[in-house]
């Protein structure tokens, strides 16, 4: 066990609907423990902040205010991006010394494990007892070992909100529509826009991930097929979607603090895909015009106020106590992850592994929960995963429209 | 009062979240007086189906299942844009003659209540005995006459909300944002992102509508000094806004990657913004690297499920009711339209406007609601108006964060 002394929580990385119910799990675990705690500061910006020596005292904050915070969406000490080379983690680590901090929580996702990996290993080797904890957090759910990710829930019950709102726009006006929906390597958050499917024929009619390769001529001619067939398409396209050998469908050249292209906070994709749509549709189609066009969702997607997943919000508040218990048990560093238990009713438990086995890679969707054509998720394999994860979606209804041969006269 | 005979209910124009709670007002009230009213028709895709012959039975809809359709976003019947020529209208109402229909009610804008009241016109002057009734409906606010319409209410809810969730964003993240929001002609939807405000520095920051006249420089101008005060910059602009003389912000010979004139259903303008202002502050600002993002709402904002005012879908369900209560009591045509009653305590009676008085125009914010500098609302002009409209909003808290001078060691 390392010794006592204070803490420091942080998050990191892009924001989520439930990133505070996990800090504020962590701030009621480490409270109800005052033998073994001592000072819970929160770090400004993740470890910018630490860097900087913006601290702020979280034991001074109102137990009431703080559950609001925890329903409140995106980083409440604010967040950060830094690529967390070694010169920074180690005045990280001197800043904890100076601070006698001998227990750190960070929260965010896989880039924000490899920073509490590299922290823990120079404290390891330094001789330096303190504990290292990632809480786990991405709307991605990109994260190795575990079942799932905090996060991920609420961004999925936002999507598969989102296109049942716009598949019930479709049927109503006509045309082809394609969404944009984030997620660089992994489709985990494009595939939930199938939890809209309700109706037959409803959309998504066509789902496209970054785990199956894309090729603008199947595209077009899945779209025309749909859209012969129904009058209307509703396509869900990831952002990370590329051709052979991970080529680029279009290329803004911009590039990240972590050297990774920027994908959001534009409409490029989708507009460019509009416009390869109505190209080919005038050739394929020429006999009328045809109505395409494209929505990003963008930031929207992450943290959404009022769109949370239930259980979506009770796990990320588990994830922040379970990392406090396993200080409490006495384990020096490791990840939060949950396991899935076996039963017809969902249920999870939490467990610990390592910080190795979490940072930098990605998990992506298992490459047979889409079809062979690459077009579409497998709804039989990924839905009973997703669904519990989302929860509750609004009931939505169609008339049952008995068709009226001839009014009668009365 | 006009002969007894069947009803013809339809649904014109772009879809709001509680444009079947209109519907299903018109249904049940039609359906509770069974001396009145004959056989009860929807008209699928409204003119469209009716010069089809496309009706389906309503009174064998099950009273259960419409209560949940009222609750559906986006037209139940199907929609339709078909500009209403004489050609049409005429053809329209020898359907009427046809199947008997003395009941016509038409849910939508401004074109559907010119549609409504050119076949009014012709019924009239034929000596056709039937009513013809508009019920209102349009996430845009801009119908004359009402002090406001059904539809806005959830729409600008959906906007408070997105703008609330970006705002939290931002604020962790930093940099600037830029999201672009429906309304071609008027600023109203745009304006209702005032409502994401609860703390000091909350964004957005800036608001442009199309009331007042936009420019680039002076856009860049605005952006750079709230950056340089707060770190960071949202801003909400209104797809409508336009330079002097309404010239277009873009055009095609400027942005012919993603080029069209289409407002929505493209990130266009939205990119090009940011590009604007990527360019704008490399310049005046060189010191860093500037984060500029834009998204465009786009769809999502006009029928999101589970994101609608109770407001609005009371009131939404009201104004069909009130359309039958205005045939039962005698009147030939017109218009449902909203006033606000006096008092502290938000409440609203209906009445019955011409359809001459609804027809076509669209009716803008008053432009001293904007500011002198055309960068935003006069809240308290703007608020009062529009709080009860958007109803409750998600419980939003920061922390405290007392500053820590030194963590003291244990």
């Amino acid at each position: 066990m390392s010794q006592p002394g204070n803490v420091v929580i942080g998050q990191s990385g892009g924001p989520t609907a439930v990133i505070n119910q996990t800090l504020v799990g962590v701030i009621q675990a480490v409270m109800a423990d005052r033998t073994r705690f001592g000072g819970v500061y929160g770090a400004i910006h993740g470890i910018q902040g630490i860097l900087d020596g913006k601290f702020c005292d979280l034991g001074a904050e109102d137990p009431a205010n703080l559950e609001v915070v925890a329903g409140t969406p995106s980083a409440a000490l604010k967040s950060v991006r830094l690529k967390p080379t070694p010169e920074i983690c180690k005045q990280v680590l001197a800043r904890f010394q100076e601070h006698n901090v001998r227990s750190f929580f960070y929260i965010g996702g896989n880039d924000t494990a490899e920073t509490t990996h590299i922290i823990d290993g120079m404290a390891q080797a330094s001789g330096y007892d303190m504990t290292c904890f990632h809480c786990p957090k991405t709307i991605d759910n990109d994260l190795r070992v575990t079942d799932h990710c905090p996060g991920y829930g609420s961004a999925a019950k936002f999507v598969a909100q989102a296109f049942m709102g716009d598949n019930l726009d479709n049927r109503s006006m006509g045309g082809i529509k394609i969404n944009v929906v984030m997620g660089r390597d992994a489709g985990w958050l494009t595939a939930a826009s199938a939890l809209a499917r309700i109706f037959p024929d409803d959309g998504p009619h066509l789902i496209y991930c970054p785990e199956a390769e894309f090729s603008l001529e199947r595209f077009a001619a899945d779209v025309l097929a749909v859209y012969r067939r129904l009058g209307r398409c509703i396509i869900a396209v990831s952002e990370g979607i590329h051709g052979p050998n991970k080529a680029p469908i279009i290329d803004l050249g911009e590039v990240d603090s972590h050297g990774n292209k920027q994908l959001s906070g534009s409409g490029a994709l989708g507009d460019f895909l509009a416009d390869k749509l109505k190209a080919f549709l005038a050739k394929a189609a020429p006999e009328k015009k045809h109505r395409v066009r494209a929505d990003t969702f963008g930031y929207l997607q992450r943290c959404f106020p009022g769109v949370t997943s239930e259980v979506d919000a009770r796990e990320a508040r588990e994830a922040g106590r379970a990392a406090v218990a396993a200080v409490q048990a006495g384990t020096r560093s490791g990840s939060i992850a949950f396991r899935r238990l076996p039963g017809d009713a969902y249920r999870i438990e939490t467990f610990v592994t390592s910080l190795a086995s979490v940072a930098k890679e990605t998990k992506c969707l298992p490459r047979d929960w889409l079809n062979v054509a690459g077009n579409d998720v497998v709804g039989d394999k990924l839905l009973p995963y997703l669904r519990p994860l989302a929860g509750v979606l609004p009931a939505i209804a169609q008339l049952k429209m008995v068709p009226v041969q001839r009014a009668t006269a009365r």
